[in-house]
């Protein structure tokens, strides 16, 4: 037994803690957690913002589908269990980016209140800062930037959001952002904005 | 397809570049994957390189089981197709990390070649520093620091690397420390030895 506490006290004292790794980096850590439609604009504003942050020299990290579908979550697929397994992980991981002391942002369509509650429940009282980019089915279907909303429509792709599954919108995002009415560099200024006003962007 | 085409433009464009994360950074990024013995040192030399690296303004984290087990790999047990896909998952996340311009250091048992193999090769040539933290199973027994060696021998845990499970060394890693003879600051001098010599700290 008192070889177990004296391992414990030498690993504490070594420890990094997450305000250690904040103060280095010169900011608070948070997670930007971007939801909307396929084509509401999620991960170009999220990259935008990603760019202007970096350009003043905050550190940052960007999860995508890019990067997460294709490795981390590259074995599950797109049923109801899956889907919130999906957004499980994502949330995971954001938390330990988040306790790295970067702002990490998060680009997913993650549809479910339910699922984006699990996230927010992983975090610190505003730590996690829900970002709905609200557009029009309209808009995004006039977008369409992977022309999946066209093979919906035409039934190649079963379970498409805003099609022939589920959207449910945040009713208490800490930023909601009018995709409809602004350009992407503007939106993304707002969420900067935002971070500034509320102390993240300094240790 | 036009439309398709110029949304992949604008992401590029503002897209964040791992070299970027890097420079802002002022050093290379890597996969520290210290593995040995439960009671060789592992997250004891791994906290300790993790404490001297940001002692110097470096920018690291550590994944280990406290907020790996716990969380992100919460729904994995010990079967060996768990204990796969615990360290398949660690290696996703580690590559994650590196690309966001971290020194990543992680530490698990990780008692199977192929798994570390699956893990090396997510990321680039010389991107997974493999550090063999070796010492014997008596000196791994004489510490215990968990008391976990004590219950495996009393048949109170079953599959106890060492024990009762393998634990296959690694042939060819990049660094192997001696942890019968030598001590927790000395072994972790030798790592960050290792990182300044090979230019790691230095964008």
């Amino acid at each position: 037994m008192a070889e177990q506490k004296a391992t414990n006290v030498t690993w504490h004292e070594h420890r990094v803690s997450s305000a250690d790794r904040k103060k280095l980096k010169g900011q608070k850590s948070c997670v930007l957690w971007f939801t909307g439609l396929s084509g509401a604009g999620k991960s170009t504003v999220a990259n935008t913002v990603d760019h202007k942050l970096a350009e003043i020299g905050k550190h940052t990290y960007l999860l995508d589908g890019d990067n997460v579908r294709m490795g981390l979550n590259k074995n599950l697929g797109f049923s109801a269990e899956d889907r919130t397994e999906n957004i499980r992980r994502i949330g995971e991981v954001a938390k330990l980016f988040s306790d790295a002391g970067l702002v990490t942002l998060t680009a997913f369509i993650s549809p479910y209140k339910a699922d984006r509650d699990i996230a927010r429940e992983l975090l610190e009282e505003g730590e996690f800062i829900e970002v709905y980019v609200q557009a029009s089915l309209a808009t995004c279907e006039e977008r369409d930037p992977k022309g999946l909303y066209k093979k919906a429509r035409a039934g190649e792709i079963k379970g498409f959001t805003g099609i022939d599954a589920p959207y449910e919108a945040p009713d208490n995002a800490e930023l909601v952002l009018d995709s409809d009415a602004h350009g992407i560099d503007e939106l993304a200024d707002q969420v900067v904005a935002y971070l500034e006003s509320n102390g993240y962007l300094s240790a």
